[in-house]
């Protein structure tokens, strides 16, 4: 093997190694740890990025990278050593450009906010929140400067979750999105009306009894893999071999199920990796927006399926007896999908979470652009989500403060969510082509060849592609919304009885 | 504040950094962690420990520790400040002497020699372990001669665990406690021949609620503190305030409670650190000498004490009827405190414990001189239990190859158990002078008055003092293995009847 390949091969199994540990770190510190270790672990964390940081920005590295082009090329495009040189390269670039003093400064102001909005959002009091968020649309702003200028500055923060994907890209998926969805929440909003989510007495252990007997199904191992409570659910681990997922226990709902089948979809990209790729920057999901397609895959066109809970209701109703005694299937399932505008995002249905979205993307765009001021921000939010929900939203607190992404400084990552939408169903249409009896396959308790068919076609490859040169394996083309809206309208008319195909 | 001083402590406090969340990593590896992944966490292990150890042998640090000698000898003896520089030049000078890739090969021959050590105990196959054991050895001595030339090589190894200590200090007290002990033993060999351990049901459950009410006396705060269960019991944590201990539970046995207890010792010394020395090196227990003597304390001395039981005894029966029922405490004190002399160091009851440390004592040194050949070693553990402890050996895995230390390559680490055993006592004595209604207190349930002596007189302090001037400082004098006889004598001779005074 080429040395230069192998030291670089080397280096970045290092750096890998303290990524891993910094994702233990905040594993633990979000599950385990007691609550006064906070002030120590923070230090603790901050030392390990800004080492990991400086080992990959390194002249060193840029000097392999340069002794590799030769080698880069001569090997095949798809092979693991030209993908770890060329995707190597291009987080190497990136990182260099940012100055060390802004990336501290980034880190350093996200820290100091977050305590502000926590404050804030409990007061619902967005004018608090705002030199905070000021201060951090001011770096962003920095930071956007780091690079050559391109056609819209939100790409620029885009690309940090969506790799090469452009804000004029998104926007033609998302418009479409925001007619059709527009048009089935108005259409659905008398006849969904009378159907409530399903509420009862569900005691927590049982709970983890059930989703753990749901989630070894869909390829959870003991051997590989934890589940623990914590405030909000996300999936973490020490690698390949090592899946964490989290959720959340509401002793009144079955939310906590479905955010764990949801975390599941995230541990299995990652679980799905090929071993090869071990500690290696290649070694996890190649985007938020597929890592987004596989959860919501999981959780919605799995979990919320009725060739699913055929299989799974009768143990289900076992399991609660008091809450669901007299609950048949046929009520059952539509109260698990039921159609109702909202005011939280992470409480939304599958035909108004998109709207959600659509409007932080827009609001993004305009904050960074200036056509809305900061001031302005709390105002155009109402405005928003009474357009695009028809409905009023009361407070701050369940308005522009319910997420704690902007106190993090992170612009550019909500339209990852609703991608991932798009995109779980575009990839389920191909699979639904090369399994035909996988809904039967659901009503016998089998996902086996369901994972099969992810591991083998998008799984496996980890960070080696792009997210577009991903869905173009994948899916045989470029991202589509179309899918996405037939499955809404086919599954929400077979349940409210709409017309299934869109006017 | 003196600009090299700043800048030496934010270097130990990035190296201090890396080694808590080692200190978690391995935490969690032993709790946590999913079996599958364990190959990847140990090259995280291996990285962080890399790093923390080139960052720390670095030339800088060594260029700002000669900067700081002036400002060392201008600040008091024992201010943060002196200590901090002095305890780190010790640190530097040692770690510069061992060159990295032996360093490498002991860390890699330790971890190659682990499975097999497994395989070799389960099989109680000693000769399988042999070529193992042997490479250890001799990389010891290839890490002895990185050093000065000492009275006895093996103060060398010992000194990596309890640091100034001699063999020859060591031996003065270790043969004065094998007469001693030795004739202990002897005398009750008759009289504690019927008093059987305490066997009986104990379901995990109702164990942990009744140690968490027992720790939690002791000082034991969810908000800084966590217990786990694990297989073999340990304390570490990834701060002052986040201090995590575990214990094991055997269902037929209380032996878990003391485990506990132990545990809860070891915390309360690393939760009693001051908070100025968070994130330096000074921040944990001085040698492993003192912190066994803290563990012991909690374990033997006040947990194994009548006044603890007179306090608790109630609601353990009130815990466990099935068990302890018809079991007076008249009954039960004697049954938490038999004396069988016994195979297994880890099980070893008070009078008996120190016999199996000094035996290991004693073959170290041995075959590090060579006057006991590997291939006899087995033979003459054998020959040793017999003489120290009147019993049969009747296979390899209850004979040498019970314990993991010489597997890791451990040599010197034994004799700590037991001085920390003659240290317990000797603080002891000091704290009745200074309490003499402690006991009154332990009736009371109360512990915090002990609590607050230990950190005021040891915890506190930390590393700033060797162990040594620490002993000095805690109890008036050098080490002494008096007040360990004293307690034993008299203890046991409460309990069997032996004359109170030794012979």
């Amino acid at each position: 093997m080429n040395p230069s390949f192998t030291k670089l091969k080397d280096r970045l199994a290092e750096i890998n190694d303290l990524g891993k540990a910094l994702s233990i770190l905040g594993w633990d510190q979000q599950t385990m740890m007691p609550p006064r270790g906070s002030a120590v672990r923070a230090e603790q964390m901050a030392t390990l990025g800004r080492i990991a940081h400086e080992k990959f920005t390194s002249d060193e590295v840029g000097r392999l990278l340069d002794e590799l082009e030769g080698f880069e090329s001569s090997m095949p495009y798809d092979s693991d050593e030209a993908s770890l040189v060329r995707v190597t390269r291009t987080d190497w670039e990136k990182a260099r450009r940012v100055p060390s003093e802004l990336r501290a400064e980034l880190t350093r102001q996200a820290s100091l906010a977050l305590p502000v909005w926590i404050d804030a959002r409990e007061r619902s009091d967005f004018k608090s929140f705002l030199p905070a968020l000021r201060t951090n649309l001011e770096l962003r702003h920095r930071y956007i400067e780091c690079f050559e200028p391109a056609e819209n500055p939100y790409d620029i923060v885009l690309d940090d979750f969506e790799r090469g994907m452009t804000t004029a890209e998104v926007s033609v998926v998302f418009d479409r999105i925001k007619a059709e969805q527009g048009q089935l929440i108005a259409d659905l909003r008398e006849r969904a009306a009378d159907v409530d989510p399903l509420r009862g007495d569900f005691p927590q252990d049982r709970q983890k009894q059930f989703e753990l007997s749901v989630v070894e199904r869909f390829g959870f191992e003991r051997e590989s893999w934890r589940l623990d409570p914590t405030v909000h659910p996300f999936a973490s681990g020490g690698g390949i071999d090592d899946i964490r997922i989290t959720t959340r226990y509401i002793e009144d709902s079955l939310e906590g199920l479905f955010a764990t089948m949801h975390e599941t979809g995230h541990g299995l990209y990652e679980h799905g990796v090929a071993p090869e790729l071990e500690r290696s920057p290649l070694a996890r999901g190649t985007s938020l927006g597929l890592h987004e397609s596989q959860s919501r895959m999981w959780e919605n066109l799995v979990g919320r399926s009725l060739p699913f809970w055929r299989f799974f209701y009768p143990s289900l109703k076992e399991t609660f007896p008091e809450a669901l005694g007299g609950v048949e299937l046929e009520e059952f399932y539509p109260r698990v999908n039921t159609v109702r505008p909202s005011l939280i995002r992470v409480e939304a249905d599958e035909a108004t979470y998109n709207m959600h979205i659509i409007l932080r993307f827009e609001l993004e765009q305009e904050i960074l652009s200036g056509a809305v001021a900061l001031e302005e921000l709390s105002e155009a939010w109402r405005a928003r989500v009474d357009e695009y929900l028809g409905i009023d939203v009361p407070d701050d607190r369940r308005g522009v403060l319910q997420d704690v992404h902007w106190a993090g400084g992170h612009i550019g990552y909500f339209p990852t969510y609703a991608l991932g939408n798009v995109l779980s169903a575009q990839i389920w249409e191909r699979i639904l082509v090369d399994i035909p009896e996988l809904y039967d396959q659901f009503e016998q308790g089998d996902f086996g060849e369901l994972r099969g068919w992810l591991r083998e076609h998008l799984h496996r490859h980890g960070r080696k592609f792009t997210p577009k040169e991903t869905i173009e394996r994948v899916c045989g083309g470029p991202i589509d919304p179309e899918p996405y809206l037939r499955y809404l309208r086919d599954k929400l008319g077979g349940i409210y009885g709409l017309a299934a195909t869109p006017a």
